[in-house]
C-alpha cells in the first residue's frame, strides 16, 4: 500500500496527489502536522532528514522530495508514456524538474509562502525569479502544449502547482496567456485533481 | 562531437567536466564569456533561455541545465551502473538532484558567488541553508561510501563541486569529516578531474 505523508495545503504534496490520480493508483494520506512541528520529530526525520513533505511510502521503500517521488511514480507504475525511454526526453523532464526545485520553490512558492502564511522572505529576489521563470514558461509553451514532448509528463506535473497557486502570493499570472491554456490542458487530464482551494485565474 | 558551453570557474559546468572525464567521452569546450554577458546574447539564449552555462551539444541535440546533463549522459553512454533500470535507486538519484538544484546551489554555491565574485546575497539565508545540508549529507556519509547505494552515481558528481569549493564560499567544512572522506573517494576514481585553482581542504 502506498502512504503519502502530506500537508493539504502543500504545493509539493499536492505534485504527488496529482500524479497518483492520473496514474490512478490508491493510496492513503498520512497528515503531517507542520504548524506543531510534527516534521522536525524524530519519527519524520528518519523518513526525511530535511524534515519536509511529502514523503512516499510504498511498502516499506521510503522516498523523499517531490521531484523524486514523481521519478519513482513514473518509472515504477507510469510505464513508456510516463517514464520515455529515450535519453534526450529525460533529460529535457529532468531540467524541468531542476526548474521546480529550484526557479519555482524559490520564485511563486516563495511568495506564496510570504503572502498566505507569513514566512520572511527576500521578497525582491523572489519576485525577479517569479517573473523571470514565468516568462520562459510562457514563451516555451508558445510552440508546444506540454513542458516535454507531444504529451503530458512529470514535467508538466511537477512545473503545474506552485504557477497555478501563483495568485495567492500576490502574483498576477493573466498576461501568461500560454501558461493559462496549458492550465485548461491539464485540468482537462482524465484524472486530474484539483488542489483544495486553488483559484481559477 | 559533444560540444560544451562553459565557464572555467563555474562548479555547475565541473559537474558535466567531471563525468565527461569519468566516461572518458571526448569533447570539446566552447568557453561562454560570462563577464562580457554572452549569456545573455540572442545565440546563447537560443540554446538556454535561462541564460545559464552549462550547457550540452550533442551532434545538434541541446541540453540545458547542469542535472539534466548528468542524467542525458549518464542514460545515453553510461549504461547500467551509472543509469540504474530500478524505480528506487533512480528516485534517490533524482532526490540528491534537486538537492544540488536547490540546497546546494542556495547554500554552498550561492556563498562562494559572494566571496569569490562579490554577488549581492542574503547572507544568512545562504549560511542557514548551508549548514543544513553540509549535516544532513555529512550524517548520510556515516553509514555508506556514496550517495546513493554502494557505487558512484550522478547523484555525488552532481553534489560534490559546490561542496568541494565550500572554503571559497568561506565556509569550514573541516568538522564534516565523512564528507572529506567522500571527497577522498571521488578523487581516487578513474578519470576524476580536478577543477582549476580547487583548494584541497
Amino acid at each position: 500500500m502506498i502512504t503519502l505523508y502530506d500537508m493539504s495545503l502543500s504545493g509539493n504534496c499536492h505534485k504527488v496527489r496529482l500524479l497518483l490520480s492520473l496514474l490512478a493508483l490508491p493510496y492513503q494520506i498520512q497528515a503531517v502536522d507542520l504548524r506543531g512541528g510534527e516534521q522536525r520529530g524524530p519519527a519524520h526525520l528518519q523518513r526525511n532528514p530535511f524534515g519536509q513533505v511529502p514523503v512516499l511510502d510504498d511498502d516499506g521503500v521510503i522516498i523523499r522530495d517531490s521531484q523524486a517521488i514523481l521519478v519513482y511514480l513514473a518509472k515504477r507504475y507510469g510505464g513508456e508514456p510516463w517514464w520515455p525511454d529515450d535519453a534526450y526526453q529525460l533529460a529535457q523532464i529532468a531540467a524541468w524538474l531542476s526548474t521546480a526545485a529550484n526557479e519555482v520553490a524559490n520564485g511563486p512558492a516563495k511568495l506564496r509562502l510570504h503572502h498566505k502564511f507569513g514566512s520572511p522572505i527576500d521578497k525582491a529576489a523572489a519576485e525577479q525569479t517569479a517573473d523571470k521563470v514565468l516568462g520562459i514558461i510562457d514563451r516555451h509553451l508558445q510552440s508546444q502544449d506540454w513542458l516535454v514532448g507531444d504529451h503530458v509528463s512529470i514535467a508538466d506535473v511537477a512545473v503545474y502547482p506552485y504557477l497555478a497557486l501563483a495568485p495567492e502570493g500576490d502574483l498576477d499570472i493573466g498576461a501568461y496567456a500560454n501558461i493559462i491554456t496549458w492550465f485548461q490542458r491539464i485540468r482537462a487530464l482524465p484524472g486530474y485533481m484539483a488542489m483544495p482551494g486553488m483559484r481559477r485565474p
